[in-house]
């Protein structure tokens, strides 16, 4: 067994073995196999796929090229959600209160902003002082505590995954269905999870454009969770619009808490209950998906899922004063109103080019180094489906520098698409996935 | 322009420009473009193929990335000769001096020993004194001389070619028709010929084992010299068994005096005339390839060849006492002789597996390292359609070293099929190919 002959095998068209599987990326991860030839190796695989048994493969390599945290110490089944990224998404931050609330346990792995998306980190560190970079030992012990933990990928987690994403990224070799949930994967089955939600987003806003993508890597998904013995189950859900009505990292936090207090946007509610009712069945506390989402309901209604948010602040170092009183947190210098130049109803939003002002407004990050705005972001006053005026308010852009105002304005203008007709508004939750279906 | 967009591109199937191209060879050269990112595009580009632009785009900037050989002020029209390499081919050492003798000059940069095939460089080298590492000053200084010139491809010949060429070898991006025949040709049109004649192999000792895969080389090959201005024609031939009867550094040059003496086995002559005569025909002595190996034949009959021969020994630095007299030549320490162990007609004769005997005999090298054995090889007693008895010789392996000896013989035993049925001797030149055909 030599690279070279790995390699070619996968040029070819052949399928790898697992040991070979196993035997590069060990290589790779420990610096003996070189760039150059994982590179040969992933461009042949992002070209010639990958079947079952090699992304099975991959996934446990990738899984076991780090710790994987043993919660077996902790009562309960625990579950995760995880999202493939879309525009306002900041269901895990409502999300995770609620199930713990529940009485179901949710150690949770986020990632950071990625080129036009949000991530639950930035956001979460929106709050002073909210700490996310716990070892596992601190990680077990919040959950232990609190029901839930938030945290990012430490260096721990699945390095392999961490070396091979960053080669990835410069070899052109990101957008490959079985890679993206090898990848994914990997992380997830290193937080100590029993079973896992996935959201796997679909529209103008997703990575995934076409359902039919959507839906092969929520296959893809599911049958790396069910190989691994953890149940998996996925909601494909609508993207062709911000989900809710805030994006920037304390304004999603400002969403978040409105909508724990019972005060949420119809969309960002249904899209939630639907994972969490999922999230509920799972970790045994409900009899189905439905009972589950009556569950989700119950805890924002009672107040239980605040309480709990509250002692998650806490319990993860954050300034509970702004949770309790949103109004205090500073605010941006700037704003500015993006409005109407035709009368009708808003037909389309491309909701990339809206996560992309976000990122030009300073809520996310251009390169790596890029220092974030906590307070940039957008306020969306008209989605898919509304009436609107000419001269009317669109959105509001708001920023701590002018010149990022002047820059994302336009952009956010031209991303609305306004008609002489009427449409309705998105379907948001397509299809409900798993092992069976 | 990107690197990442060049990559997708290739990944993608689609073409790159001729500028996308060039900037990637260039940026790699020089070091700006990491192996990684050429490593994926190469691999793109050998799945998902390259077209006639892509190809002559890698081969013009492979071949400007060095110093390209200007001989216009040297009288007549320049041709060369390129084999895709064989076992036992030594056609070049023979054709040099009889096409030069008839008043065409040769500009030749040869290659060593890759894989199972012998170089004409390490052969040459067996004659003591021969220097085949002259500077661009010095090459053409000899060929104005003496009408030729081997070389060896110096440091100033199409740096891009090696550094992309090594690539390609630790990344099973070799056996790709348009990246072979750009790097083939980037070397060729660096030699400043006027006109080439292509001997592609083909068979159980060859690169190119069907025909079709000799057809799409040469067809190749023919396209990127006739895009560059030069006539370029090719000959397929049959390369199932050794060419000629001696596989070995100083043992082919033995059989290349006896040819130039008027003594040389059929087939090689028959590929030797062939390729001649074409390259005496473009290099305006005759009026056809027909005329043009007439005048090979007499070259070599008057002995004009063998005095020409002397010439470029001398203007080489070589020790021509061995070339008069090859008998004084060292002899190798051991000598096995390989017999038949069953009756009837050679039917095959496996000639990779003869050429790897000579690697193993010391005629060849396994790493780059390796030191050749000069009097080292073999000795083909039997061809394709002889009669053989049981206990008859077919092959007498010489070498240095007893172990070597030891190692070869059963690979060479097993290389011979002997079946009870009588076959005909292989069809050696099997077509004419240029820009017409």
């Amino acid at each position: 067994m030599t690279p070279y002959e790995i390699i070619a095998k996968k040029r070819d068209g052949h399928t790898c073995s697992p040991e070979e599987i196993n035997w590069l990326i060990n290589a790779y991860t420990e610096g003996a196999l070189p760039d150059y030839q994982m590179a040969a190796w992933l461009m042949a695989a992002f070209i010639r796929g990958l079947n079952d048994e090699e992304k099975h493969a991959i996934t446990r390599a990738m899984l076991h090229s780090g710790i994987v945290a043993d919660l077996s110490d902790i009562p309960g089944i625990k579950v995760d959600k995880h999202s493939t990224g879309g525009v306002g998404d900041k269901v895990s931050i409502i999300l995770a209160p609620v199930v713990a609330a529940a009485g179901v346990p949710v150690p949770m792995i986020s990632g950071r902003g990625l080129g036009h998306t949000g991530g639950t980190l930035d956001k979460l560190e929106s709050i002073p002082g909210f700490k996310t970079d716990y070892d596992f030992e601190n990680y077990r012990r919040i959950i232990r505590e609190t029901g839930v933990c938030l945290i990012g990928q430490t260096k721990e987690i699945a390095p392999a995954d961490k070396k091979i994403y960053a080669l990835r990224d410069v070899t052109a070799t990101v957008e490959s269905i079985p890679l993206i949930s090898a990848s994914i994967m990997s992380k997830k089955l290193a937080e100590g999870i029993d079973a896992l939600v996935l959201d796997v987003k679909c529209g103008s806003g997703a990575f995934m454009k076409e359902p039919e993508r959507a839906e092969e890597l929520a296959r893809s998904l599911i049958g790396i969770g069910e190989a691994a013995g953890k149940t998996t189950v996925a909601y494909m859900t609508n993207m062709d619009e911000p989900l809710g009505r805030k994006v920037g990292n304390w304004l999603e936090i400002e969403e978040c808490i409105d909508a724990l207090n019972g005060n949420g946007p119809a969309d960002l509610m249904e899209v939630t209950h639907h994972l969490c009712g999922a999230m509920i069945w799972l970790g045994g506390k409900a009899r189905d998906a439905e009972e589950g989402r009556a569950i989700s309901r119950e805890m924002i209604h009672s107040g239980k899922a605040m309480k709990k948010f509250l002692e998650i602040v806490e319990a993860q170092q954050g300034n509970t004063e702004f949770i309790r009183h949103p109004e205090r947190y500073p605010k941006a210098r700037y704003q500015r109103e993006v409005t109407a130049t035709a009368t009708g109803w808003v037909n389309a939003i491309d909701t990339m080019q809206i996560g992309i002002a976000g990122v030009e407004l300073g809520a996310g990050r251009l390169k790596q180094e890029d220092t974030l705005d906590m307070k940039a972001g957008l306020i969306i006053h008209k989605k898919i489906g509304d009436k609107v005026q000419s001269g009317e308010k669109l959105a509001t852009l708001l920023a701590d520098n002018e010149a990022r105002l002047d820059k994302a304005a336009p952009r956010v203008q031209n991303a609305y698409t306004i008609r002489d007709e009427t449409v309705e508004p998105p379907t948001l939750i397509l299809k409900y996935l798993d092992k069976n279906t």
